[in-house]
């Protein structure tokens, strides 16, 4: 630890902001006193906004989405397709497909893959519910889109998902892989240069 | 602007944190999920700690650091050498000499450097405040060590701060210019090879 120069409750601060992704130690100290700078534009409507995301923002007990409802708002959106079920990582995954509006379907969060080295497996990410929504009688699911990451232990943990959902009557698809929209070939590792050619396709 | 995934309240969060140096609006989001996730561990606690600064901390009225008390905790220290002043651009400058504890003088923040470009000019810095501390006739300082960046802007307010103390029996001094310690001939500039040869010194 570096030497206590102000009073603790910025040294406080300074460490609770270090925990945050993408900021270390010295950028959490720029942050905390860009804060202190700021205190009516940006410290205190941003202690606001956390106090009610600390009161107001849950879990979705059927995908896992975060929200300030259980059901969230797609689950309980009437508009939204219930027969297509988006499988992804994290929230985050999510986020980034509603932002591409891609697909109108619902979705359902693993919170994580399966990764032995790090002692998380299978109960420790939501499939077991996954397969309870699909696996009762009167589902309305027809399509599992598994959207995992393309890292080793996002398809291990694709595999894994499929297996459990062996029996139930229920299409199963990944995401393409191919060569990135905008993406040069010449950046591009090879096992993606071999799916693109291999998934080539007609103009 | 995205598409909006989540309430209201997550986006104004996100939207918020976005405005943190080193954050943009992808590690805001991500750092907004993993406050929502972590909320016993790191959300309350932040909002907390925020809540205290918003409500203690505060600009100190003789140097301009940030503390929980004006006169601030180096203000009102007896230990302290209030023979000198070390001038700084910014209360992340004093933290950083403070950490080095490599003086122990008192300090004054000028709250940033002249830019006529960016419209800053000497009105907007801390400096006449400084010229009072030293030319009233019972001041106890004798050495304005002017500790600004090597920067062309810090440079010359450093030259404009000697100049409106011109007249006051005050010794002033800067920092040495040279090879940073650690640091590789190689990856310096010329201007700084330059002063590391010219003010070379015996072993």
């Amino acid at each position: 630890m570096s030497k206590t120069v102000t009073g603790p409750e910025i040294e406080r601060l300074i460490q609770l902001l270090a925990k945050l992704p993408g900021l270390g130690p010295r950028s959490a100290r720029r942050a905390a006193l860009h804060l202190i700078k700021k205190k009516d534009q940006l410290l205190a409507p941003l202690t606001r906004a956390m106090g009610e995301a600390l009161e107001k923002v849950q879990l979705c007990d059927i995908c896992g989405n975060v929200d300030t409802s259980s059901p969230c708002t797609i689950c309980s959106d009437p508009r939204r397709d219930k027969s297509i079920i988006v499988v992804v990582e994290d929230v985050a995954d999510l986020w980034a497909l509603e932002r591409a509006a891609v697909i109108n379907g619902s979705y359902h969060v693993l919170g994580g893959v399966l990764s032995p080295l790090d002692g998380i497996g299978p109960e420790d990410l939501a499939i077991s519910s996954l397969v309870g929504r699909v696996g009762n009688a009167n589902s309305p699911v027809k399509e599992i889109i598994i959207a995992v990451n393309a890292t080793v232990e996002g398809q291990t943990t694709a595999h894994y998902i499929t297996d459990q959902l062996e029996g139930i009557e229920v299409k199963i698809t990944r995401l393409a892989h191919g060569v990135p929209v905008g993406g040069e070939l010449d950046y591009l590792d090879e096992g993606t240069l071999v799916a693109a050619i291999k998934s080539r396709s007609g103009f």
